[in-house]
C-alpha cells in the first residue's frame, strides 16, 4: 500500500510521514517544488537512512498512492482540490488533515464552512469514485515529530463509509501508542475541527503545547 | 455557598446534585412542580439521609441560589431565562449545562444558535450583573448518576473572565475523579457542545453508554 502527503513537508505533514515510516510503511512525501520534498526526505533519512520515503511533487504523489493524507492549511485548499481531482486513481482513500483554524482577537475559532467543515468540502470538491475520510486533526504537529515521545491518545476518525474508516483505522493502528476511533460520518468532521481549536485554547491557558484528546469509556 | 439546579428533578440535574450533595455541600433541587422537587429529595435520601438536599419550585431555587445550574432543554430555555432574569441576585453565577443536540436521520448533531452555542445564548439572555459559566457538558447524565463508579475524566468549564470559571473550577473539584479544566471565554463552548454529540456518535458506534473525555498533555 502506497501512503502520500500533499504537504508533506510541513510540520504535520513531516511528523505523519516520519510516523508512517517508522512503522515500516512507504511513504511519498508530496511539496509544490520537488526540492523541499528532496530535503525532507534528507532531513528524515539523516534521523534513519532505513525509512521508505520519497520526494516527490504533489501531482505525483496524488497521481501514485492508494491513500492520501492532505496536510495542508485550508486557505487555498479548493485550488489544491481542483488540480487533484483528474489526478486521483478512482478507490484512492483522500485522507483530510485540514484543521480549518482562526484567530479573532487572539481568541481560536473554526472558520465557518457552508459545507459544515473542511473534510465536508473536500468531499464536494471531489468526485465520488474516490473515497473521503479525516485523521490525526487533533493531534498536534509538535506530539506528531517527537519520534521518541509515545503519542498516548486517541484519533478521531470519520469517513464516507464504515468501510472507509476500517480501512483508515487499519492503517492507523501501525503508529504505536495511538488508539484511532470510528467517529462516524463526515459530519463529525465538525466537532473534531472545534476540538483542535480548543486543545489550542488549552495549550495557551496551561502554558503547554500538545494538548490532545483520549475518550474514556470506549 | 448555596447551590441551586433549575431542572434538578431530570436524569442530569439529580446526577449533579447527588454529587454536590454527596461532597458534603448544600443543594437545592428545582423544578416547575414543587412535588417533583420533593419526590427527587426523598429519593436521594433514600440513598442517604445525611444529604443536604431540599426540593422547591425553580424560581425559589433562583431567588435563594448562588450558584445556580441549568440542567434543562434547550428548548424552553428562552422562556426560562425570561422568567429567571428578575429573581438572580446580582453577583449569581449561573452554570449553564444544556447540550443542544438535535438528530438529523438519527445521526447527532449540534442545534444551530445564532449566538453561536447554547452557554452564548444564556449569556444573551441575561443581565450583566449575573455571572455565566458552562460545565458539566461532556459528562453523560448515567455516569453522572451513578455514584460509585468514579467519573474519572475532565470537564470543560467556559466562563465570563478568568475569575469566574475559577470559581466554577473550585467548586467542581469538590467532586472526587473529575478534573475540571479552564477552558476560556464563552465561545469555547461552541467545541464543548459538539463534543458532545460526538460522544453519542461513538456511544451508538461502541455500543456504550458513558463516553466522555480526557485531556492528555495537560
Amino acid at each position: 500500500m502506497q501512503i502520500g502527503i500533499i504537504g508533506g513537508t510541513g510540520h504535520e505533514g513531516r511528523g505523519i510521514a516520519a510516523r508512517f515510516a517508522a512503522a515500516g510503511l512507504s511513504v511519498l512525501i508530496g511539496s509544490r517544488e520537488m526540492e523541499r520534498a528532496q530535503d525532507t526526505v534528507n532531513r528524515l533519512h539523516g534521523a534513519s537512512a532505513a525509512l521508505a520515503v520519497e520526494g516527490l511533487t504533489n501531482d505525483e504523489v496524488a497521481a501514485r498512492s492508494d491513500v492520501l493524507f492532505l496536510a495542508v492549511p485550508f486557505e487555498g485548499l479548493g485550488e489544491l482540490l481542483q488540480g487533484l481531482r483528474g489526478r486521483l486513481r478512482p478507490g484512492t482513500f483522500v485522507v483530510d488533515l485540514v484543521v480549518p483554524v482562526t484567530f479573532e482577537a487572539g481568541v481560536p475559532g473554526v472558520v465557518s464552512v457552508p459545507e459544515g467543515s473542511a473534510t465536508e468540502f473536500v468531499r464536494a470538491h471531489l468526485p465520488p469514485e474516490v473515497h473521503v475520510a479525516s485523521a490525526f486533526k487533533t493531534i498536534p504537529a509538535s506530539a506528531l515529530g517527537k519520534l521518541d515521545a509515545p503519542l498516548d491518545c486517541d484519533d478521531f476518525v470519520c469517513g464516507d463509509t464504515p468501510e472507509v474508516r476500517e480501512r483508515i483505522i487499519e492503517l492507523l493502528s501501525r503508529i504505536p501508542n495511538l488508539r484511532p476511533l470510528d467517529a462516524g460520518g463526515l459530519a463529525s468532521a465538525r466537532a473534531i475541527e472545534h476540538m483542535t481549536a480548543l486543545a489550542i485554547v488549552l495549550n495557551k491557558r496551561y502554558k503547554v503545547r500538545d494538548a490532545r484528546f483520549k475518550v474514556v469509556g470506549v
